[in-house]
């Protein structure tokens, strides 16, 4: 039987809903009161695995999966051994450089060299700053990144950006765009090659689903 | 104007309760409708920021906190240059080595030899494994450990126990443990030695706080 992560928080409701376009149904997830981490499908074709967005690379990568579905951040700051097979078109956001309104930086080769910079997606900004020749500290938070600038810790912020809203809240504008993400489907590279459960069958029409979505 | 980093969690509560017996009142922090992550004492002492577990020895590394209270773990985990000043005595748990109660693993030694052990504490199940001179593949993940063994991913998992009420309701069973862990008083070390706004004089009634307590 096949086994599909899926990511809690922001993706899960529209991974389930792609999902069911194509035959599975893990919708008991979005139950308020499911408290279960592993579901079979009611057609009983897959099972489903509920776990945090940074894991669900973990457990493909692993086989423990064969299919997966988690933002390109994940992809691009953990770099996984996986497939990546199709761009769900959905969760969009954007990892950026952020600073204070009120600082005088407005652009990140602008930013005092040697200066501090504090984010979760530390490879994401070392490989940015590295990009651009320019030499800053990587101050590696867990959450609430905006209060590296608020406390003077930092004098810029790299995070996942959605409606900007955290940002306005906390008086900090974007500066700087390092890429665009989206909700990707990925593989177990072996189980897509060996065609596993019938994989490339989903993986079809999963995508063919994502592209009837966009002709809309 | 000192500041100090309180972690958020289960450990707040008791961080609160303690500094509050030395005269700091940050007890802002445990109303159910704040959201500030930055208030001062009403004293006018010092300020209190409230950040994530893992990140209070970070604010306190890079000096943006003088004091910083935080379990031993994350200290043992994540090595940080801070200063390690008070055992607080609360917050009492333990690292352990944990399979599944149907598994045939009794002890650490007993594990198939690279076997994979799934822990959100990489360093220290890598640490422990290698102090026993016993090869294994730490899996890392950031959630739901319990899912390495039942869904046959990981032989064990390395993670934090408390009351052991997760482990028993996934049916798992501790089988080692590589130290227990309590809250720790930390400092900035410079600020230390330096006697930063009197931080001394706080770090020795905190101290005698702890003593009374546990004569108690």
């Amino acid at each position: 039987m096949l086994t599909v992560a899926l990511p809690k928080g922001e993706l899960l409701k529209n991974s389930i809903h792609i999902l069911q376009d194509v035959g599975l149904d893990f919708s008991a997830f979005l139950d308020s009161g499911n408290r279960q981490l592993q579901i079979t499908d009611s057609s009983g074709q897959a099972k489903g695995l509920l776990v945090r967005a940074q894991d669900v690379p973990v457990y493909v990568e692993y086989g423990q999966a064969q299919l997966g579905i988690v933002g390109y951040d994940v992809l691009r700051e953990k770099k996984p051994q996986v497939a990546h097979l199709v761009d769900l078109q959905f969760g969009h956001c954007r990892m950026s450089v952020a600073v204070k309104k009120s600082s005088p930086y407005r652009s990140a080769l602008e930013l005092p060299p040697h200066g501090r910079v504090a984010s979760k997606y530390v490879n994401c900004a070392r490989e940015y700053f590295y990009s651009l020749d320019f030499p800053v500290e990587i101050v590696p938070l867990s959450g609430s990144v905006e209060l590296g600038p608020i406390t003077g810790m930092s004098e810029a912020i790299v995070d996942l950006v959605s409606t900007g809203r955290t940002l306005r809240e906390n008086g900090l504008v974007e500066i700087a765009t390092l890429y665009e993400s989206t909700a990707r489907l990925i593989a177990h590279p072996l189980s897509y090659r060996l065609n596993t459960g019938h994989l490339l069958e989903l993986v079809e029409k999963l995508r063919l689903s994502v592209l009837s979505t966009i002709a809309v």
